[in-house]
């Protein structure tokens, strides 16, 4: 691209301009992983952080393409990292799936095959579904003999991928025979994050890696409800009713965070506190630029004093 | 496309065809899976169409994508089926794979990571190349806690992936930091292909699902050695010293077999005892047409006799 810049160049946030965007807005939207934590340990100052901006009426919302846990899981892990969050602020991508396939009226007696975590699972059951594998294929092993008839449940009518530490060959045949033989059979992808901070040391093969491991079997492409998906958007804006240009998307994550801020009409906040680092975002190869960036949350709490 | 048609249409092997077809050719290139036999079964009429063709003085060559054997195990396979093929005549894409690392210099103090079967690490091993990981990591558990570091070993400098029944996260996590994280680190996929016939009764998915997993976690795109990739081409010839419009790829799968005959200046032919139906060979969508198509090879010998 050159010199030529087909976006603004975004601003560092400053004690310049934190107060007008602050006093603009009516939410903050934060993605969890590398901006409120890594892996289980609390980035500085985000309690105080949060606690602050409640405390000026802001809504806080968390909105978090890590699909292993449910809203009601989510909220147990703030609540044991000493933040108060209520499930019902939580939006995460293994939500989104139950809520996909309940607005498109996915017929209930169809199970539900399910490439992932516990979270997906119970996110399905909440909305009145079958999910079927998950954690309890993590230990089943092919044998390929010339006679082996795999076999699989002809009622599973969608198939949704995430992020699964426990990912293996049945799994894989297990959901590939459901999206190429059965007919109808939708094929639903929490995420795309080509990594995620598992742990707090370094990163991890994201759902990216077993959504790409499934469209490379079957050769079709997954319906996304996660970021940068807008899907939750709808849910976000009937529970909340502010409109989406009161509202900033906080991320450390361009093609995610920021593209679903972007996408939704959002303010966005890039921090670098996740897997984004500063030559990362000013590379003349990124194409996609969040309207302010900074260190970390508490940057917030701390300019505002200055 | 509509009536477009980009391509001549192919033409079924006839009694009329198949003479002029047969003398205009010096070798014939077969792929295994679904041409010579389906898992571990003998496609019917195989061995005589065979010893049919080197009576004649045909050349015989066996060009397969399945990294799971080396040559050596393969040679033992026809062996075991009763048709007796020396190492010699067997390019496997596990060969393919130390091939390219041969070709391309690849410094032999440095160690390559392999996510597939022991083929590949024979081949290597033949080829004089340290390889790691493979059915060694089958079992291998990755714990998630806070302060879990996965160490890799930094003097990785390739990472080959094929097709691998006991993919695991720790496998993903291993060959992606290698790429992300060693300085010049090459990532090389036997081959693509969606699925294979592990099996006589069903398929399952192919190297082409391993290798996009790790593309969806490295955001990086491999190097292909097999086919339809023509890097094998070089050494069949420079053996058999047969120009290719003599030679003809029979295959059962058009975007690997085909595409690689018609990439390589070969005749084609298409039979329809593996993966591909004729529905499929005659679809609109389908963009790539073999010279001929017939059921399967023991056509070849019925035809000729007609």
């Amino acid at each position: 691209m050159g010199d030529q810049k087909l976006t603004p160049p975004c601003h560092h946030l400053s004690p310049t301009n934190v107060r007008d965007l602050f006093d603009s807005l009516d939410a903050f939207l934060f993605d969890c992983d590398g901006v409120i934590w890594k892996g289980d340990t609390l980035i500085d100052g985000v309690p105080q952080t949060l606690e602050m901006l409640r405390s000026k009426g802001k809504k806080l919302v968390f909105v978090t393409n890590n699909s292993t846990k449910s809203r009601r899981q989510y909220a147990q892990k703030f609540q044991s990292l000493g933040i108060s969050v209520t499930e019902e602020e939580i939006f995460s991508s293994s939500f989104a799936a139950a809520m996909y396939l309940k607005v498109n009226k996915f017929p209930p007696e169809k199970k539900v095959y399910v490439i992932g975590g516990e979270g997906i699972l119970e996110e399905l059951k909440l909305a009145g579904f079958t999910g079927i594998g998950g954690p309890e294929d993590a230990k089943k092993i092919v044998q390929l003999k010339a006679n082996t008839l795999f076999e699989h449940d002809k009622s599973v009518g969608a198939v949704v991928v995430g992020l699964d530490q426990y990912i293996n060959y049945y799994k894989l045949q297990y959901g590939t025979l459901c999206i190429r033989e059965n007919p109808g059979c939708i094929f639903i992808a929490t995420n795309r994050d080509a990594t995620g901070n598992m742990t707090d040391l370094q990163e991890w093969p994201g759902a990216g890696c077993m959504v790409a491991a499934i469209c490379g079997s079957t050769e079709k492409e997954p319906i996304v409800v996660g970021k940068p998906s807008t899907f939750l958007m709808d849910f976000l804006q009937k529970k909340y009713n502010i409109p989406t240009s009161k509202m900033c998307m906080v991320g450390d994550r361009l093609d995610t965070d920021i593209l679903f801020g972007q996408n939704a009409g959002c303010t966005t906040l890039l921090v670098l506190s996740g897997v984004t680092s500063q030559s990362t975002l000013q590379d003349p190869s990124n194409q996609i630029q969040p309207d302010y960036y900074t260190n970390q949350i508490s940057d917030i709490l701390d300019l505002m004093k200055s």
